[in-house]
């Protein structure tokens, strides 16, 4: 795994509110702000940390189905449309699924590493809130392998597939622990929420979350293993930041300590059309955090801070497992036992996650970026922790695990 | 505008035919191929040209509107499923409405000179002949500002925003000698097509191509200032190239004979809520070209085939201006007295341009790549031409001037 070849760093993070219903000001009734508003106060909210915005010299917005719930294409275009700085400049849109955010990072990255800017803008949006959550499913199933998945009688959206895991899983090592697991992840997630005013839980007020957290699956519908709670959130959103050569930084007189460097960053996408290879294991996003560590010349103890793609509680613990923090099979232990909680040795999603702060889909890469940033220069405010080392790391993860970015982040 | 930072080459292209109407195998009545028959047989022509497919060390895919024709998402996904080399790589999807083809080029150059790989393969695709044509342009609508430009009661679709821009051109330069120049746009695209046997217009056989270029446009309709054949095609296709460092090349086994330089590139985006600020003029591609030859540090004098984007007539005539063939207002006149043609001083779309060979909306930039590849290295068959300068320039614009890619290929 070659290093980078020169060092790049993200600064200058902003994301917006998660809106979605858990928020008191969503009313679905009442017609609610689209896609620019979203773009439009992200990068204004990062135009408005730096010098001047005229240094972008590039931008890259990350959408997955704006084509869908938005009936817009041309995003690149739009995205021209925040600022009056940007007007002329190269901009493009990329997409990779729900790992369309991290794809945004990397399309940046590069980006500098080419020496073709010094400062590059990157945005995620998503806003999904304009359809049924039925009709919602069914535009994100176009994560997976449409054509064929939706034949064969069983209802293809994303919750069956990972329903699925969870069962295989459940087989494997145990469904009554691992469900206590899944209930101890969604309690993390909302606690972390509840310390996070943009996110989507933020006035979540349940008193007994492991309660509901348990709550029993309905059996006879498609996602037999999985209940409400288990699922991250529909969400209009977005998320910004800069990133920027070394020169970049100087020149937007921000100093090392408003940034974090891109230590690595691992990208790897498997094939659509086959089945997962074990439905037990992320076999991709292990792949990628393994390229993440490699590339930073890292081990993953030496990581303080966890950005993980909990689409599902289930994925969340898979995730761990993905991540090397436990052996398969060992994730519910450690989540139980409040090993990824804010105290813990591996504090994961302390913004509260997809399923605490929501998951605005083509956003949720570069909103963990934001996030980990914020937490590593000390900028995280009501849901700061003490990160006792120097690393962060998030998985960006789109499809069923099929097309992944992880990234080590050093402050 | 600063040259690239190592050079750039482009190697083993491949076309699919464009399919749709005009093409004799074409029935609309019969379930046709999809995304995956075209993304694959564009990948496997590509990887037949080279001696070792895993040397393919990243994928990028460049694809429009898959999500709404074909519903599916994730395309990064899809694009590993094309070969068994290309799994658990790192692959990205780009979008820029018509541009998009540009922007993959552009993604691809990016990885090689980040030194993040030395062979990129480039896919475009679009798949649109799944909806009649008037929920097609709907969807192509989304290349503009769909919320505002769906309001106001002339209808939204690109047609309409190409017949205002000839309208325009008519009342400040002439009516006559434009539509006169229109149709031997047409008569040039059609004739260049009936060499290039992957042409949707392959098998025209029209006697009279200027006299039907000359119909009369329906005056009650929205596009007042076009007929049926100012307009470029609704097509299926896939068009595919490696994009490579020198180390790159030699290790696929490629000479330099057998590749183009990449020479300089211009990406300009455009603001997508404000309306163009000329209808007569070609702003953004006109940057995006000042850009390609900037780099490249040539005088358009130096570049002997062009490839533009003609999604209509009128748009081949502004983009003749745009390149600085001609002044503002004397693209008709180089037109019409046959300057674009085979034997003329810049001849343009040898391949049958959008109009002649077809417009597969997100392939078309890559495709022009290609065929720019094919002219230059002495493999265009059938549509060759003696290239009598060392280069070629291509155009791929998405929207209405919106989102832009100008790049010069050296031999």
């Amino acid at each position: 795994m070659k290093a980078l070849r020169k060092p790049v760093y993200l600064a200058a993070g902003a994301n917006t509110v998660s809106m979605g219903t858990g928020r008191k000001e969503f009313d679905p009734r009442k017609t609610r702000p689209g896609l620019e508003h979203y773009i439009n106060e992200a990068v204004r909210a990062v135009l408005a940390q730096v010098s001047n915005a005229d240094l972008v010299d590039e931008g890259v917005i990350a959408n997955f189905m704006a084509a869908r719930f938005n009936r817009q294409g041309n995003l690149a275009s739009l995205l021209a449309a925040a600022h009056p700085a940007l007007r002329y400049k190269p901009m493009v849109r990329v997409e990779g699924a729900c790992g369309t955010g991290g794809l945004g990072l990397v399309t940046a990255i590069k980006t500098v590493l080419a020496e073709l800017a010094d400062v590059v803008l990157v945005v995620g949006v998503e806003v999904q809130n304009t359809v049924k959550a039925v009709y919602g499913a069914d535009i994100l199933a176009g994560a997976g392998h449409y054509a064929s998945q939706r034949k064969g009688g069983h209802a293809y959206f994303f919750p069956a597939k990972f329903s699925d895991r969870a069962g295989a899983y459940f087989t494997r090592y145990g469904g009554e622990r691992t469900r206590k697991a899944m209930a101890a992840w969604y309690a993390n997630a909302i606690g972390n929420a509840r310390l996070n005013p943009l996110a989507q839980e933020y006035h979540n007020t349940t008193p007994d979350l492991v309660k509901v957290g348990m709550s029993k699956p309905n059996p006879e519908s498609f996602t037999e293993h999985l209940n409400l709670f288990d699922c991250s959130k529909v969400s209009d959103g977005a998320a910004a930041l800069l990133v920027c050569s070394e020169e970049g930084l100087a020149k937007l007189g921000l100093g090392r300590d408003a940034a974090v460097q891109v230590a690595g960053y691992g990208q790897v996408v498997d094939d659509l059309v086959q089945a997962p290879p074990d439905l037990t294991t992320l076999t991709t996003s292990r792949k990628a955090v393994e390229g993440a560590l490699g590339q930073a010349g890292i081990d993953v103890s030496e990581v303080g801070v966890f950005e993980v793609h909990d689409c599902f509680t289930i994925t969340g613990i898979l995730a761990v497992e993905a991540l090397g923090l436990a052996q398969p099979g060992e994730g519910p232990d450690l989540v139980s036992a409040g090993g990824i909680g804010r105290g813990g040795a591996y504090p994961t999603n302390t913004s509260g996650g997809l399923i605490g702060y929501g998951h605005p889909t083509g956003a949720s890469g570069v909103r963990m970026a934001v996030d980990l940033w914020k937490q590593l220069v000390g900028r995280a405010e009501g849901f700061q922790i003490p990160v006792a080392k120097p690393y962060g790391l998030l998985i960006s993860m789109g499809g069923d695990d099929r097309t992944v970015v992880s990234m080590a982040l050093r402050r």
